[in-house]
């Protein structure tokens, strides 16, 4: 298998590279679609610095364009959900009959996209709990956590995801299957919701700053509790004890600054529609009090638009 | 009483030279404290450029301490409140027996500092419905509206309220007695609160951009609503359509950036507790529902000590 089966990664941010940095390593045929890191690292491959173990990965193999790249048994998308309209003309030239695309993405609605341009029997989703940083070209910060959780767009893991799954556990990626990936979303934008949205609103601070602050700290809280009674009105059950789990581990992060936040502070487009638009729109056809939600998601609609304003 | 009268104006930025400029332009005997401009004015004067008609003062009097003021009859407080630490030291130079002082600040809690410092008996309050800006050394723009509402701290207006009142209305000022100061201000922040606060906390828009973004124009109106019901819930009627009036004032003043906003671009510190801070605790205390109000407020504070951090 290792030498037929043939991953594309496209998108080469930090989850691209770091996932895809894991499955080459591990000796599988992988392919990475670059844009402005493209030279880079085919001149000097990719640097994982990680709290696992730092690795050099010196020969990349990596294209700027899809069709360059050819067909591929498994399309892994990290691209950020801002540049999803690309997606359509990009991967064809990567698909075959039994082409399965995997979907890093944050925030929701992604498998819809693709399942709706590219047919849902195909479509496979996983959720990355991890903190990561693409620092320079070619080089990632990995700097805690780790875990995805995989599943199916319709219904529960079938033999083709199970097969995506053990590629990522051969490679030394810990990964669950999950029967439910809305689920999945949601307990993941419990946490990027009030530590990306806050940080950005409060004027790009990292996690640690947002925890010294005891209004943004109960804010931060608050606004867990209304994403919590969106994803449980939306049918997803997420444990009573999600909010202390979820502080807890922000404690440890130190002063992180969350990708959304660096992509603000950089003035890059940030995944305000997917993440905050989405979780709102869903959370309030559900029936859930999210005015806290709602007032952050137009606030960070509007503020990163004149945000990258004032880049131009 | 115009050569005997003498006026301090304490706090020389838009507000303190606009409605200074017009007491001086009227003949009274107005001398300004100023900081950074002072040598500009004393050489070049103050030019008021107002759509009610532009002026120029050629020769003004103003003093860089209190010192050299010496005592006046009254004393017009137009400091910014985040300096309000200040006038313990700053104003007793100015007072006689019989100084009465009058404050132009905006927010609450403004009289009650005065009075804990200074006595209640000699304390006047008024709220300026203006839209003014400093755009360079000695030079104001008064954009539009201009009415202020002036009243006792203690109790309805005396004769000394009528008199200064009279001052105000004898330099072309509109100007109406209020027997209830803190309604006027809450009066004022219903405005204050949505449009200088979202205006900072989007990132630095006018109020025009508010009212164009469907997401921001109904979250300025929510905000209204919550401050209303705090001032409601403080034992201050508001009217049923002060909501609609002021949206509609607000189409009216195009591209305007209130001055919160300006201070905030240009790294200056911004009245964020006897805004929004005041207004949330006595809120919160009256049993008022403020859930915008309140991260509205958390934001704002953590978000003007990023940006005045960013400037040093």
């Amino acid at each position: 298998m290792r030498e037929r089966f043939r991953i594309a990664i496209v998108g080469s941010g930090a989850v691209g590279c770091y996932y895809g940095g894991r499955l080459a390593q591990a000796g599988f045929d992988v392919c990475f679609l670059m844009r402005g890191d493209l030279g880079y690292v085919r001149e000097n491959g990719l640097e994982i610095r990680s709290v696992d173990g730092d690795f050099v990965l010196p020969k990349v193999s990596c294209q700027g364009d899809t069709a360059s790249m050819g067909p591929c048994d498994l399309v892994i998308i990290a691209l950020k959900t801002t540049d999803n309209d690309l997606l359509p003309e990009l991967l064809p030239p990567l698909l075959h009959g039994e082409t399965r695309m995997l979907t890093l993405q944050n925030g929701l609605g992604n498998e819809e996209f693709l399942a709706r341009h590219f047919g849902a029997e195909r479509i496979l989703g996983a959720v990355c709990f991890v903190c990561i940083n693409r620092t320079a070209p070619g080089i990632i910060e990995h700097l805690g956590e780790g875990e995805i959780r995989m599943g199916r767009y319709l219904g529960g893991p079938d033999a083709d995801t199970r097969r995506v799954h053990d590629l990522f556990v051969r490679s030394g990626i810990r990964c669950t299957l999950s029967e439910d990936l809305d689920r999945e979303r949601w307990w993941k934008l419990v946490w990027n919701i009030p530590f990306n949205g806050l940080g950005i609103a409060a004027g790009g601070i990292d996690v640690a700053t947002i925890l010294a602050d005891p209004g943004l700290e109960a804010l931060a809280r608050d606004l867990m509790g209304e994403v919590i009674a969106a994803a449980r009105a939306s049918g997803h059950n997420l444990p009573d004890d999600l909010v202390e789990r979820q502080m807890a581990l922000t404690a440890g992060m130190g002063a992180y600054h969350p990708s959304s936040v660096l992509d603000h502070l950089a003035g890059r487009p940030v995944e305000v529609e997917s993440i905050w638009g989405k979780a709102f729109q869903q959370g309030r056809a559900a029936g859930a009090e999210v005015v806290r939600l709602e007032m952050l998601y137009h606030l960070l609609r509007r503020f990163d638009a004149s945000g990258r304003r004032h880049e131009t």
